[in-house]
């Protein structure tokens, strides 16, 4: 029997996770009897629920937050809480204190339970540690020189998960996730949403501006693809780790005209005809630093698998959120 | 003119620098005209100088502790401050709250001046941030895997220098030094202190045992090279640097075969004989997950400019701490 805790419940990939543990209630070979859903708003309990589920509200940040949750000895803690990419680029003080203040607290909360607590920590890091040049496809030993504060904070994060794993504190798995595209709901503002935008406006039967040109190569995977990394990082095997505790997620390498080609080839020709030309230097300009390629042979050998072609992340879109069809 | 900080004032690396700006009063192509010497016990102050010094005793993770000094917006900061590899592990709540909340404390300090303040700051990281298993030689772009809680502390201490230069906060060098040697004074009881003690020892008559192999191998600058390091990035033009503010230092990659060596041709044979066999395997299991050699490639083309040979170390420290001479 496995008890799970979940901090950034409410988030999508938090949300997600929830659902998928509703339907498949084992974690790494145990069945799961015990979900905790913590965030910074309460997240919403699902309805019925194969195992006892417990939500609470909590500031990740707030000195002492999370102790009387870990306290409790989850064995599996997934840590996804993080202010994204353009606040903690606009709000310096915020991005730290829960990006790295919060991870700090958590991990502290882990250590001072004490009495040989060791549980399995899965924390979501991000292809943003990496900052350009690149070279042709950055491989499992590549340095961390991220471009934006939210990167420094989440390598910050991985340096901490490997320390503490090492000195015996908890048992962590650092997971860089590629781009998640699909992103389900609403377009927003980051300056990623477009990779996203392209593929569900059209579907939904809108228009959607591409910012880019269509060389733009990005590093993608489904949602489905996410949480699955999630779950396999819960039940891996920690001492085929070693000291080395965090891994580039593996995904699909696609250019933006890949993206529509993929599209045509899914939905056809007028669902790809509502990509329109919307040239923003501004975004060009930042997605120029992020990285476009990967060689993720260690978490391939570990198990950890991407989606097959973006062709499927258009298909798993289609089946994941839109039931299974579009608006032709 | 130019009016510097050093922070770390009175360890072994802080007094030298003092002592070299004492002789040579210049810093990026102005001259020294005051000093401030800070350490959490108060350095001593020089018996007369060519510029203003002022001595403080300060508790560097002690919340506001440096506010003052910085405040006075010292032109060149050098963070030279930290709990050392041995005391960090031994101690863990010691070395974050030194390593990690100091040096944030620090940075923080410097953004909270504001009014365009942005002093070149010089923070002595490790090679350390580095864990085997590792490439033949270590190049600009490998991977930060620390094995110590000391070189975690260090990484993150890069990451936020890199982050608060990016932000226009300061303009941080941050330099990897190598293993001091011939590090003067009397034998400790780190695990690196080997190196030092099988040249020193000897040229001081004494017997030194080698814990390890012979073919042992490490990566050496003299305490020479390293203040010579630490006056070429306080000068550095930081616009060469860009985003990638953290640099190998160059040194000299020997054997403690060859180091023996170079004692017997510089000093003779019979000090040389005073090396004596000890093998230990602790120390012989710690010092293999250290690295042993670099290609430091940037920092030399950026000017940095390591010791010609283990001869010309051993050879430094007869000049700088034996008055050019030995016990025959």
């Amino acid at each position: 029997m496995s008890r799970v805790l979940i901090v950034g419940a409410a988030g999508m990939i938090g949300a997600k996770l929830t659902v998928r543990l509703l339907a498949a209630p084992r974690l790494g070979g145990a069945a799961v009897d015990e979900v905790m859903l913590a965030d910074v708003v309460a997240p919403t309990a699902p309805v019925a629920a194969p195992f006892k589920v417990t939500t609470q509200a909590v500031d990740l940040a707030a000195p002492g937050a999370l102790d009387g949750l870990v306290a409790s000895r989850p064995d599996i803690i997934f840590h996804l809480a993080a202010i994204v990419s353009g606040e903690a680029e606009a709000d310096f003080d915020k991005g730290y204190r829960v990006n790295l203040d919060g991870t700090r607290q958590l991990f502290e909360a882990i250590r001072h339970v004490g009495g040989g607590y060791r549980p399995r920590v899965v924390f979501t890091s991000s292809i943003a540690v990496f900052g350009a040049p690149f070279p042709e496809a950055i491989d499992d030993e590549f340095f961390q020189t991220p471009l934006t504060s939210y990167g420094t904070q989440k390598a910050i994060g991985e340096l901490l998960l490997a320390d503490y794993t090492r000195r015996g504190f908890m048992d962590g798995v650092g997971i860089r996730l590629p781009t998640i595209c699909v992103r389900p709901g609403k377009a927003n503002k980051a300056a990623s949403g477009f990779f996203s935008g392209i593929i569900r406006e059209p579907l939904a039967g809108q228009e959607a501006l591409l910012p880019v040109s269509e060389n733009v190569r990005h590093w993608f995977a489904s949602p489905r693809a996410a949480i699955s990394f999630l779950i396999h990082a819960a039940g891996i095997d920690g001492a085929k780790l070693g000291d080395r505790r965090n891994l580039n997620m593996p995904g699909v390498s696609a250019t933006v005209g890949e993206e529509i080609a993929a599209l045509r080839k899914v939905a056809g020709e007028a669902v790809a005809r509502r990509v329109r030309p919307g040239p923003d230097a501004t975004i060009a300009r930042i997605v120029a630093g992020w990285p476009s390629n990967f060689d993720a042979s260690r978490a391939t050998a570990l198990g950890f698998r991407a989606d097959a072609s973006f062709e499927d992340i258009v298909r798993a879109h289609i089946a994941d959120e839109l039931g299974g069809t579009w608006v032709h």
